[in-house]
Parts: structure tokens; C-alpha cells; sequence
């Protein structure tokens, strides 16, 4: 048996979309640009998909810009905004936990001479909203605040935030403007972006069961916007390069099936994954729940074992099929501990010691049982293996 | 019957390469960054993708970095060795005919401080190399020199330009690099990077019979290149976001397919061209092939039509099945008429009455018979509709 709950990491493209797109790469490949019928359909296909992808968010279509992925996204929202509105600031607010496509395009524009101010977050992830508040001035033209993270799926207040920017506006500050990194939250939360009051917000596909390689930037209407691409004229002028026709039209019917399944979707998920939370707690001593258990996507779990490499409970659980991450797949490779779970006060033996379960609308029970018997005799292999780690545990129990 | 001559616009994606993407977007859907057997998987996938290309250009895996397209893959080029080298100089030379991505983009690093010289071509769209040679300063970092162009399909003398470029590097210029936008001319021609001496080298997935979404960039070991992209750490650093595995598989066997066709597929394609333009202009009057009828990719035909709106003979024969395009899809939508015919001297009636057909390795003899035919037909029919256009064939006579 193979389980997979890596879904944070990257999902299946659901059979559905794969349905959708495969037209687009055969029968009915026109370059949306072409004036021709074969263009003609490949431009009805791109609006459609720009359509579906609008309605999930409750925006307008002219509203969507399709890129290649969460990362160009993050970036064209980023240095968008600071290119368009540099004359008017360059005072960016943003948090110690966003994904590395927000931070380091962060750290790229303080070398282009912007100012970042990151603020912290509390023990279970949390921005505060007083703090947002405290930091913005005449200066800051963008806030930056993920909607749910990707390592531990804490939600962060962003109606609230909205409200912050809101009155700043009010007060003044025209050029300020709020952009929310959702690619972690599309199809797990209800996202309005006309209730949420943002201007700017990111999604990715091959989160949401469309494949890699596309994304989508929602751009309030009127909000001015620099390139970071130069090119041909697509996308009214904000993404040159030729439309990905199979991923606008898979982006979209996944969108679709994202709202239809908007009801009942994530609190099936939210079951199991509370389920596959409370077993492993039940079953296996010494685990934390790392992030925010009240505000938190239905998907993630993100637990800390106590005297458990997490890398080595990874591999072990992947031997027996099971797919699971530490942190996130971007930072993979790096040595570095997770900079999510440092930010929320972990020790860096609790870091060393935690793992992503994140689910899917895939997912089912009998895979959940499956991996939490799995879990739980590795866990106990692991730790009755290695009396140094076991020493480890006790002083760790003791710092707990 | 529908016949599809629009290939410099896009193709249609090969079965076998539709077939290799497939896994990858169902049952081996894994991360190519996770650590667990889904992402090993993927990552096996992107390097063995990584290796095809390599292997059609006769360059190393290492030297390939994978891109959403050809446009990001002009950015990163272009925009990578002006920000890498800028300390060094800041004088980039390129032509008149490149394709938007490359003119745009040099326009943005002129309003960065950049200098770029527009070198002009020959009435058949041939670059000077002494005009090259004589543009290169001390300051010149870049020489952006399209292979073939998107247009006319003439293809630039880039083994001379190399050469030029050698003896600059020789008499001390060490930050000199060329850059060849390959998109029109990958699966077409010979690409051999070493025997070239290219320093890089832009090539797109959905013009030879892989998706739309995908590209490369081939980047010679030791140069230094700067970011477009901030966000993690995939592609050595140098392109961050995640990778698009279906497409990577997808660009890869399309890569392996057309070092594979490398032997015949061109000339045979290169027949079928030759035959096409040949019935045309034996059996339609009035009619001017544009570009360099010696130096040409073997799939493009551009012919100008004396007396004739482009965009009504395109639209008639879409009418009849057949897609073919005025200019470049990329441009399309802009009322200016083609830089690049402009360039090659064409008057304005001249550029308005061209039409450039692609074929591609499906095209076959009859679509070719069946299009000619309809050329003829409607090309008989749009010119005694019209006494005015009559009138200004004429005059158009005179002028030629």
C-alpha cells in the first residue's frame, strides 16, 4: 500500500482535470494569440479557465493573471507593486513565516533598497494584527501576510489585517495594499477576496490537483502593477509568453471542482485529519502539535515526536510506503531547521523531531489507519534502537 | 479537411510525448524537491529530461536550466548576464528582427542604464558580422543574436559571431557573452553549442511538439548569472519555484524525438516547404519571398502578396481549414505592422500583404496540395472583389 500525505508538497492532478487539459495538448493546441480557429479555441479555452479560476476567489476574470506557479506569482506580487509604486514608498510589512518565494524576493528587494520589517509571530504561528497596525507608516505601500501556512497550516487573521490596511488607507496612505500568498489555503478555505478586502493574492495549481508549472496572481482591479517579465503583449500586458492552454484549462477545472466541493470537501478532510492526529497522539507518547490548532487548514498536521530524528522517521515510514515531509519540499536540501518552526519558539531538537502530514480530498480512512499503525511501530523501533537517542529523550522531556 | 501551417506559432503536442508526460501527472506525481519515493521519482524524471536536452544541443545536464517558456528564458539570459556583469559593462548588442521577448527586454535595461545597440539586417534579414565586430566595446557584456527568426526563418550567421565574440574574449573583454535565442530554430537545424560557441542559448517546449509551459535554458558551466526569480533553492539556484515534471518529461522526449528525426525529418520537411512556396508562386501571381531563400529553417515560408490584405487572406483560408499567420502570434493584436519585414526594407503595402506558412514534421503532401489550391482559389477571388485594391496592385508593381 501506498499512502501518500505529502499533499502540501504537490498533489495528483485529479482525474477530472487531466480530462479537461488532455484536448488542449492534442486535438485542440492553437496558441491563444493566433488569429485563426485553432487560436480562437485556445483563447475561449484560456477566458473559461480565467472564469472558473474568478469565481473560486469571487473575483472578476479581468482580475486573474495566469503565471507560471506560487513562486512567480509571490514575485510578480512583490516587485509589482514595489516597482509601480516605489515614488510613493519603500516600506514593505511582512512575517518571519512566509514561503521562500515571498521571503527571499524580500531579501532582494532590501538590496534594491526597500526596508522589510518582518514581524514574529506567537507560539501557534500567529501574526498580530496590533503589530501589522504598529508597523505600517506613511512609507509602507505593501503588507504581505500569507493566508495559511505551508509547514504548520495556521490561518492568519487576514479579514482583520484587511482592516488594518483598510484604515491606513483611510488615513491617507493610498499606495498601500495588502497581498496574501493562499496557495496553501485555495480549495481548503472559503477565499473571497471581496469579503477578505485584498488587493493581491497567490495561487498555485499543482496544490489544488491541477498539474505544476501554472498559477494565478489575483490583481484588484485599478491596482498598478510592474512587470517582471518582459515580452510579447498576453495577459493585458502583466505576463508575456505564450498562455499554457492545458494548465490554464487544468487551473481552472480544478478551480471548479475546488468550489463544488467547497461544502463538504474540507471537513471530510478536517475529520481525518483530526482523526490521524488524535491516533498518533493516543498511540505514540511525546508528540506536540506544532502550529495553531484552532486556526489551521483542514490538511496539516504538523506534530513534533519527542526524541525523533524526523528525517529518519520520514525514511523509515517511506520504506513502508508511506509519503510524509519534514518542513517543506522548497527548503529540502537545505541543513538549515525549518525557519517556520524556529519562528514559532520550537527548540531545535523539537524541529529536528517534527513531520508534515498534510491530506487530501484523496485521502481516505483505511489510509489513515494504515499509516498510523506505521507510525506508531516505527516510532517505537526508533526509539528502543538507540540508547543515545533515548538519552536525548529524557533530557528533552525534561526541557519540554 | 484542416490544415495546420501555423507550427512557428505552436505545435501540436507528439503522441509520445503525451504518453511520456502522463505518469507524471497521475500514479508519479511526486515533488521533485520531497525526499520520500514519490519525489525521488520525479526527481529521477527531471534529471533524465535535464539529459535529453543536453544531448540535442550537445551540452551538459548541469548546463540546462528548465523555465516556464522561451520568454522567461530570454529574461533570465539577458537580464542574468546584465545584472551578473554590470560592474564590468553595460553595453549589450543585439538586432533589429529579435523576437519581443529579447526587444522588450533590452528596452527595460536601457531604462535600467543599460546601452543597447540595434544592429540593422539586409534587406533578407541577414546581421553584418563586421557590424557586429565593429559595435563590441570594452564595455559590451552581451551579444544577443537570434538564431533563426520567427518570421522569415532566416538563420544568422552565429558560428561567425561566435567567432567575433572569441576574439574579443581574446584581446581582454573576459565578461563578453553571446546569447542565441534558439526557439525557432531547435529540432530544425543542427544545434551543437560547443561547435557554435554559444555562451547561451533560449529554446521553447511547444514549438517542437512538447506543452506550452515549459522551456530551457542552456547556460555555459562558468557563467555567471543573475536572478529573475527569488524563492528556493531548485535549479541550482537558478530559477527557483517548482519544477514542472510533467513538462520537463514532456520537453525531454520531444528533445530525444528530434535528435532522433535530426537526419530526415528537416529535409523532408524542408521538400514539402520548398514544394509549397514553388505551386504558389507558379500558380498565383505577384508573389515575394521574404527573408534569405539560402539561410532559412526548412519549415517557414513568408511570401508577400501583391494587392492583398494578409489578415483577409488569412481569415478566407481559415475559413477553408488552413491556419497560417501574419507575422509572429506573439505580436498579435498590435495594429503595427512586423518589425522584422519593416526591418528588411518590405514598404508598408508589402508588409500588409505577407503571410508566413510553418509546416512541421506532420505536415504532409496533400495538406500542402490542399492549402496550395485554396491559396490560389481565394487569392483569385479577393483580388476581382476588389477594384481599389486592383488599383493599388499597380501602383504596388511599380514599386517592386
Amino acid at each position: 500500500m501506498k499512502v501518500y500525505l505529502d499533499n502540501s508538497a504537490t498533489t495528483a492532478v485529479a482525474p477530472e482535470v487531466i480530462e479537461a487539459m488532455l484536448p488542449f495538448l492534442s486535438a485542440d493546441f492553437g496558441n491563444a494569440q493566433s488569429v485563426h480557429s485553432f487560436g480562437q479555441s485556445a483563447k475561449a479555452a484560456v477566458e473559461k479557465g480565467r472564469r472558473q479560476v474568478a469565481a473560486l476567489l469571487n473575483a472578476a476574470p479581468a482580475e486573474i493573471v495566469f503565471v507560471s506557479g506560487g513562486t512567480e506569482a509571490d514575485n510578480l506580487a512583490l516587485r509589482g507593486i514595489s516597482y509601480a509604486h516605489m515614488k510613493h514608498g519603500r516600506h514593505i510589512i511582512t512575517t518571519s513565516v512566509e514561503h521562500p518565494a515571498v521571503l527571499s524576493t524580500c531579501e532582494e528587494l532590501e538590496r534594491s533598497g526597500f526596508r522589510v520589517t518582518y514581524l514574529p509571530v506567537s507560539s501557534s504561528g500567529l501574526v498580530n494584527v496590533n503589530e501589522v497596525s504598529a508597523a505600517i507608516t506613511d512609507d509602507t505601500i505593501l503588507v504581505s501576510v500569507m493566508h495559511a501556512n505551508n509547514e504548520t497550516g495556521t490561518v492568519q487573521p487576514i479579514e482583520e489585517i484587511a482592516g488594518v490596511v483598510a484604515s491606513a488607507r483611510a488615513q491617507g496612505n493610498s499606495h498601500l495594499h495588502l497581498h496574501t500568498d493562499a496557495v496553501q489555503s485555495t480549495g481548503k478555505l472559503p477565499i473571497d477576496v471581496k469579503r477578505l478586502g485584498i488587493d493581491l493574492l497567490s495561487l498555485s495549481g499543482h496544490k489544488i490537483h491541477a498539474p505544476k508549472g501554472v498559477g494565478a496572481l489575483f490583481v484588484r482591479k485599478g491596482v498598478r502593477l510592474g512587470r517582471i517579465f518582459f515580452g510579447g503583449h498576453q495577459e493585458r500586458d502583466r505576463r508575456p509568453g505564450t498562455e499554457n492552454v492545458p494548465g490554464i484549462v487544468a487551473l481552472g477545472r480544478a478551480a471548479e471542482l475546488a468550489s463544488a466541493n467547497a461544502g463538504t470537501g474540507p471537513a471530510r478532510v478536517r475529520e481525518l485529519r483530526d482523526y490521524l492526529e488524535q491516533q498518533i497522539i493516543a498511540r505514540c507518547g511525546g508528540v506536540r502539535v506544532n502550529g495553531d490548532t484552532e486556526r489551521r487548514v483542514p490538511n496539516i498536521s504538523n506534530l513534533s515526536f519527542r526524541g525523533i530524528d524526523g528525517e529518519s522517521l520520514l525514511i523509515a515510514l517511506d520504506i513502508r510506503g508511506i509519503a510524509v515531509s519534514t518542513g517543506s519540499a522548497c527548503a529540502s536540501g537545505s541543513l538549515e531547521p525549518s525557519h517556520v518552526l524556529t519562528a514559532l519558539g520550537l527548540s531545535r531538537l523539537e524541529v529536528r523531531g517534527s513531520l508534515r502530514f498534510s491530506l487530501s480530498a484523496y485521502t481516505t480512512r483505511e489510509e489513515i489507519d494504515f499509516a498510523v499503525s506505521a507510525v506508531e511501530e516505527t516510532l517505537e523501533r526508533l526509539r528502543s534502537m538507540s540508547p543515545s537517542e533515548a538519552a536525548e529523550t529524557t533530557s528533552l522531556v525534561s526541557e519540554l
